[in-house]
């Protein structure tokens, strides 16, 4: 079974790349390594020193006799994904290729723009590659939990039955994404479901939570496999925030009354709920949506975690409260359903003391990578900027 | 009170425009011409033969001695909307500026991309440059009836309260829109709230019904004036189609079994439902949704009406059935609420037998500008193309 996965050289794209291959599936990749490009922008860098895609793919050519032929090229071009599509025709496509992070689409009008028309244009294009090229192909695309927002309502799995004056109906759920970033993905989802009812098309979207974590099964084999690990205010999430803060003595920027609360998954468990979507495929024409996520928690209750950790190993943790650059409720209701991955076999790896550990000693041993002055957040969600100034530069220079 | 109208040379625009300069508001026109260029493109005019722009504000200024100064350029320019703002400042802002019609959203990839961002970053440009040059400027921006698509409930205005679970929220309405066009006013929508809690901006969005009329108390002032009347397959809206196809005794183009059901309105409607939004602002921060039609019919219903009132003034009309080009319910329930502008002070003009008889005599007394060929549809949902070869020529070519 053929499998394409779009940005295969990101975060998540990474793992997922290699542990399909691992599973047998014949796995190729294509990127246009703009995440790599965003590092150099914003002046920052993976805590792990990643390799180049080449000795990525050739350490595991080397270590498992398994081939991962790679694209180079922007899935926005319309040439080079038909291109991609008319040579490898895959079964399932994983679409990893947006742009991922909140605070880089509220940097400013520039930034929100690129952040929108890069992933809407880029999942039109797919969605017209998969129609025109491999229509029997399973979109799997990666949404987010961000998409929902904070309603005063239990979240359900992409479509909610709602009984209004004497009727009912199944429709989409309400969505209120919280940055131009998770407005792009809301987009998409409107976008594929039209493409999924109109020309027949099946697509999986998962809406995942937060992920933490960088190791995976596969990426400890070699140290040219290790997968990238963000720690910046911009692309790191936030758990992994944390113990890079811990790492250093940085205390742990809590924005806000740390209420926040939001779903999150080990990345190992990522890569499994793509496996699973890839096997159980919709029926032609079929759009669903499976919330991907393992766990519930505050911002407030990771801090602590991760400072209670942090000091069983020895390092000095303080809890910081920072003013919130982000317009969000910090204390709400949150009750996110997350059962149909589970129903097809997912075995949530649950966030643990051993994780953190692992995960804290990571940070420690690759702490000399760690630029402090890309820790405090600065991009502020009241004042997105229309053009970027001189005087903003320190934005983006870290 | 200052309002820029966007798009002011276009159908619902120059009506609009007028209007509120003859209510005595300062008017000013912001448009890129792109309506008139669809035109060529797709080999069509205007049943009505329209002036340009300048004729138009010259013939309105020796009619009223009103001026309407007129900004030349394109709202996803940055550099341009910019400086209409720094020039202008606007106290009201009207959004028409953007590419309206589903089929031609559907011809190919191109067009659906091509569609969706203009729109949106048309949009996204508009609120940058209030957030930043005119903070106070009230937002009416058109939307469309069609975001909702057709649920088996009511439609509420913009937003609905959902019972679930034992708990409630009042959520934004679930959108189920039915093409490319009307995907992208679902994307704006989502934008436009977003800017709103985020920046305390306010804005209103006119989920507009289909219009019908061309005619208003401003544009029969002189010849000049005279708005545009599309009739072909692409830009013209239903009940204006069948006055011309009734005029060139093309048979009535109803779609599939006819039993779609779609608010209507006329535009005279039109102009007052923008009136009263820009004198009834809502407060800082505020995302309102107003339902603009006036009432609902079946396409099979007023194919009825037309063929009525053309057989009195001798015309000979029949009802053709199409298999439909959509992907659409052809028979569902439809119930939408449209109170909010009555609450306000809007006085419906309904669909007469008067206006469909003025209606017929303008389409008859500009039937030798009808191209027949213009009116059949043939841009097929199931088969928008992924990029345009020579053969499909002829769907442009009319």
């Amino acid at each position: 079974m053929k499998v394409l996965v779009l940005g295969g050289d990101g975060y998540c794209g990474w793992a997922t790349a290699l542990y399909l291959s691992r599973q047998g599936f014949d796995v190729a990749i294509a990127d246009n390594f703009c995440r790599r490009l965003w590092d150099y922008e914003l002046g920052v860098q993976s805590l792990t020193p990643i390799k180049l895609l080449e000795q990525r793919v050739a350490a595991w050519q080397a270590l498992t006799g398994r081939k991962i032929p790679v694209f180079k090229g922007d899935v926005t071009n319309w040439h080079f994904i038909s291109m991609v599509f008319a040579t490898f025709v895959p079964d399932a496509l994983v679409h990893f290729a947006e742009m991922r992070a909140a605070p880089y689409s509220m940097i400013d009008r520039e930034h929100a723009v690129f952040t929108q028309v890069n992933n809407v244009v880029g999942t039109l294009n797919v969605l017209f590659a998969v129609k025109d090229f491999a229509p029997q192909c399973h979109l799997v695309k990666l949404g987010t939990m961000g998409e929902y927002g904070t309603p005063n309502i239990d979240i359900e799995e992409g479509f909610i039955e709602i009984h209004h004056n004497g009727r009912s109906d199944v429709l989409p759920y309400p969505k209120s994404p919280g940055s131009f970033y998770h407005l792009s993905k809301v987009h998409d989802s409107h976008n594929i479901m039209f493409c999924c009812k109109t020309w027949g098309l099946k697509a999986t979207d998962l809406n995942q939570g937060v992920v933490y974590g960088t190791v995976t099964e596969e990426t400890v084999g070699h140290e040219d496999l290790i997968n990238r690990f963000d720690y910046d205010e911009v692309f790191g999430t936030v758990l992994n925030r944390f113990c890079a803060q811990a790492a250093v003595g940085y205390p742990l920027t809590v924005y806000g009354r740390g209420g926040q609360t939001r779903g999150f998954l080990d990345i190992r468990d990522t890569v499994r709920c793509v496996e699973l979507a890839v096997l159980h495929p919709p029926a032609e024409g079929e759009y669903r949506v499976f919330n991907q996520f393992t766990e519930q928690f505050t911002v407030l209750q990771l801090a602590e975690m991760v400072r209670q950790n942090a000091v069983k190993i020895g390092l000095k943790v303080e809890i910081g409260r920072l003013p919130n650059p982000r317009v969000e409720a910090e204390e709400h209701y949150y009750n996110a359903r997350h059962t149909k991955l589970v129903e097809i076999g997912l075995k949530p790896h649950y966030l643990s003391d051993s994780l953190l550990e692992s995960l804290l000693k990571i940070a420690v041993k690759y702490k000399h990578r760690i630029d402090r002055n890309a820790i405090a957040p600065r991009i502020q969600w009241r004042k997105t900027k229309n053009v970027r100034r001189d005087e903003d530069e320190h934005v983006l220079a870290g």
